[in-house]
C-alpha cells in the first residue's frame, strides 16, 4: 500500500507533528533540581504559548518557530510552571504560558513575529519545529482545561515538570495526566472509487475523509464501523489500519484507516450533508475544475487520500493541489 | 499473521470487551422525551454500578451479568441521570450508579449476586455481556472523575443521556466528553524469539508484553518506540499494528502492535525489573514448569502472544495455560 510496506512506524513518520526526534526525558521530569538548572541554562529554549497560539515568523520561503532564551522571559512561571518537552540532543525545550503583558514585551523584541494558530501556519513549517510546537500546544491545552480537580472541584497543582496534576485538597489528592482523545479517520473505498464527505459546517466545495471520536467501550475498529454508518449509512466489510498522527487541535490522536464498503449505496446525516464517490479520474477533474477542495497536506486525511490516489495511478496529489491553487480556481485552503 | 489476514476489524473482534453489537443510538441521546420513556419501559435493562463494581453472579459454568428492570430500582437517578448505553436489537440498556442503600436493597432481592471487579470476573463471562459491562464501567468512571469543571471548578451537569458534561457556571459553560486514554501494547520479537517483561509491582513469575500510555504530540508508533526504549532499552526497526481493545480499567483504549528488535540486547528500568527472551519451546517449558505466569486470556497482551505462539508452531496457548492450572504449579492468575 505504502512505500514502506507493512512497517507502520515508517508510515507514521510521513505524517505531520510526529515529534519522535525529541527525547522526552521522562525519567528527569521529577528531578526538580535538574529541571531548575535547565531553566537557567542559556542554551535552553522556551516555547511560548499565548491563548493557545504559537510564536511564529512568516517568511517568503516558509514559517519559522520562534523560541526564547531564558533571559528573554522574566518569570516564566507567572501562569504555571514551565513544562519540560525534552531534548533534541543539543538543548532542552520547555513550553511556557505567557500573560498578556509578557506577550506584549515579547513582541517588542521580536518585531517580525506574531502569536498565531499553529494548524494553519504548520503547512509551510519544518517538520521538526511543527512537531515541537504541536507537543507544546497539546500540553498547554490540557493544563488550561484541568486547572481544577474533576473529583472535588479544588485547584490542581502542576507536578512532574508539567506532565502531572495533583489536587491541592490533601484529602482528595487525585492525580491526573495529559488528556488525549483517540479518534479514527478513514478513507472508505469500493473497488476503484473512494468516498469523500462534506461536513455541514465546512465551506462549499470542501470534501474530506470521514472521522470521529472513539467512544468508551469500543475498539478503534468498532469506532470506524459506527462512525461511517452514522455519517453516511455505509456498511464496511474490511478495515485496514494505516498509521497515526498526533493532532493537537485541540487534543486528538488520529488513527488512520482504509475501509472497503459492501457496496456504493450511501445516505447522509445531520453531520455529513453531501457524500460523493470519486475515481482517480473524477477526483482529478473535480480538483482541477475547482469543484472540490481538499484538506491541507499536513493532515492525515490528505495523506490517506494521496496514498490511495498514487497507488491507483493518479500520481502526486500535492502537485494536483498546487496546480489548483496556481489556477486560482478556489479560495486558498488556509 | 492472523486468521483474518489484513482485516483489522476481524482481528479486533476476537478481543474481549469489543461491544460493537450494541447499537449506541447516538442520535437519540439528546431526545429527552424518548430517553424518559425508555427508562419507564419494563423491557429496559439497568446495568447497576456501585463504586465501579458490576453486579455479577458466579456459577459453576461461568459468571453472569445481572441486569435490573426499571421496577427493581426506585430513583435510578439518585446519584446522576442514568446513562443510555444502546440497544441490542431487543431492548435498551442504561448504566446506573447506585448508592450504598440501593446496593443493599438490590442484594436482598438478588441473593446469589454480588458487586465485584469486572476485570477478574470477565474471564468466564459471555463476550456480549462483558462488553456491555465494560462500556458501562468506562462511562461511570468518567462521570465520577469529572463531577467538577476543570476550567473553573464549578459542578458539571450531565447531559446527552450521560455522554456529555456541561459546566453549571453559565459564564463558563465548558463542555466535556468521555475520556479515553490511548495506550500501546507491544510484543517485541527478534527472529524466532519474543521479549516478555516483569513489572516491578507484579507477583513473582508474572510476565507480559510491554505497554504504556501515548503522550501528547506523539503518534501511536512513536509511543511504541519510546516505551520499549524506556522500559527495556531495546531499539526497534519495524512495527506492525495488530488490533485494538477497549480496556476500562480504568479508561484505556489498548492499541496492539508487533515490533521487531534490532538485536537481542536489552536493559532494565525502574518499571521493568526483569525481561526475558523466549522461543516457543522455552515459553512452553517455562509455563508448564510453573516458572512463568501469563496475563489472563481476556487481555490483548495474551492475544498478541497467543497469535505469535500459534504462528510459530506452538499450538494453542490457552490450552497450555489450562494445563498449567490443572497441574496447579502456580497460584491462579486471578
Amino acid at each position: 500500500m505504502s512505500p514502506s510496506g507493512t512497517d507502520h512506524l515508517a508510515r507514521s513518520r510521513r505524517n505531520r507533528f510526529t515529534a519522535v526526534r525529541l527525547n522526552r526525558e521522562v525519567e528527569l521530569r521529577d528531578d526538580a533540581n535538574w529541571v531548575a538548572r535547565m531553566l537557567r541554562n542559556p542554551d535552553t529554549r522556551l516555547v511560548p504559548l499565548w491563548r493557545s497560539r504559537s510564536l511564529l515568523e512568516r517568511h517568503a520561503d516558509g514559517t519559522l518557530a520562534i523560541y526564547l532564551s531564558p533571559a528573554e522571559l522574566a518569570e516564566p512561571d507567572r501562569i504555571q510552571p514551565p513544562t519540560l518537552l525534552g531534548s533534541d540532543g543539543e538543548r532542552e525545550y520547555f513550553a511556557v504560558s505567557v500573560t498578556d503583558s509578557q506577550k506584549d514585551s515579547i513582541l517588542e523584541y521580536h518585531l517580525q513575529a506574531r502569536f498565531a494558530d499553529l494548524r494553519r501556519a504548520s503547512i509551510d513549517m519544518a517538520a521538526k519545529h511543527a512537531g515541537i510546537l504541536a507537543y507544546a500546544r497539546a500540553l498547554h491545552y490540557w493544563q488550561h482545561r484541568h486547572a481544577f480537580c474533576g473529583v472535588c472541584g479544588e485547584p490542581n497543582l502542576l507536578r512532574s515538570a508539567g506532565h502531572r496534576m495533583v489536587c491541592s485538597n490533601e484529602e482528595c489528592a487525585r492525580q491526573s495526566f495529559p488528556r488525549i482523545d483517540p479518534a479514527i479517520i478513514v478513507l472508505v473505498t469500493h473497488k476503484d472509487a473512494c468516498l469523500l464527505g462534506r461536513n455541514a459546517k465546512w465551506p462549499p466545495g470542501q470534501f474530506s475523509t470521514l472521522a470521529g471520536f472513539v467512544e468508551p467501550g469500543e475498539s478503534l475498529e468498532d469506532a470506524v464501523v459506527r462512525e461511517v454508518y452514522e455519517e453516511v449509512r455505509v456498511q464496511l466489510h474490511e478495515i485496514r489500519y494505516v498509521s497515526s498522527q498526533p493532532w493537537p487541535f485541540p487534543a486528538s490522536a488520529m488513527c488512520g484507516f482504509y475501509a472497503e464498503a459492501l457496496d456504493m449505496n450511501n445516505g447522509l446525516s445531520e453531520e455529513v450533508e453531501e457524500a460523493r464517490w470519486f475515481t482517480v479520474e473524477s477526483l482529478k477533474q473535480a480538483v482541477l475544475g475547482g469543484e472540490v477542495r481538499l484538506s491541507p497536506p499536513v493532515s492525515i486525511a490528505f495523506r490517506l487520500l494521496a496514498d490511495w490516489f498514487r497507488n491507483n495511478g493518479g500520481g502526486d496529489l500535492e502537485d494536483l493541489v498546487r496546480k489548483q491553487r496556481a489556477m486560482n480556481v478556489t479560495a486558498p485552503t488556509c
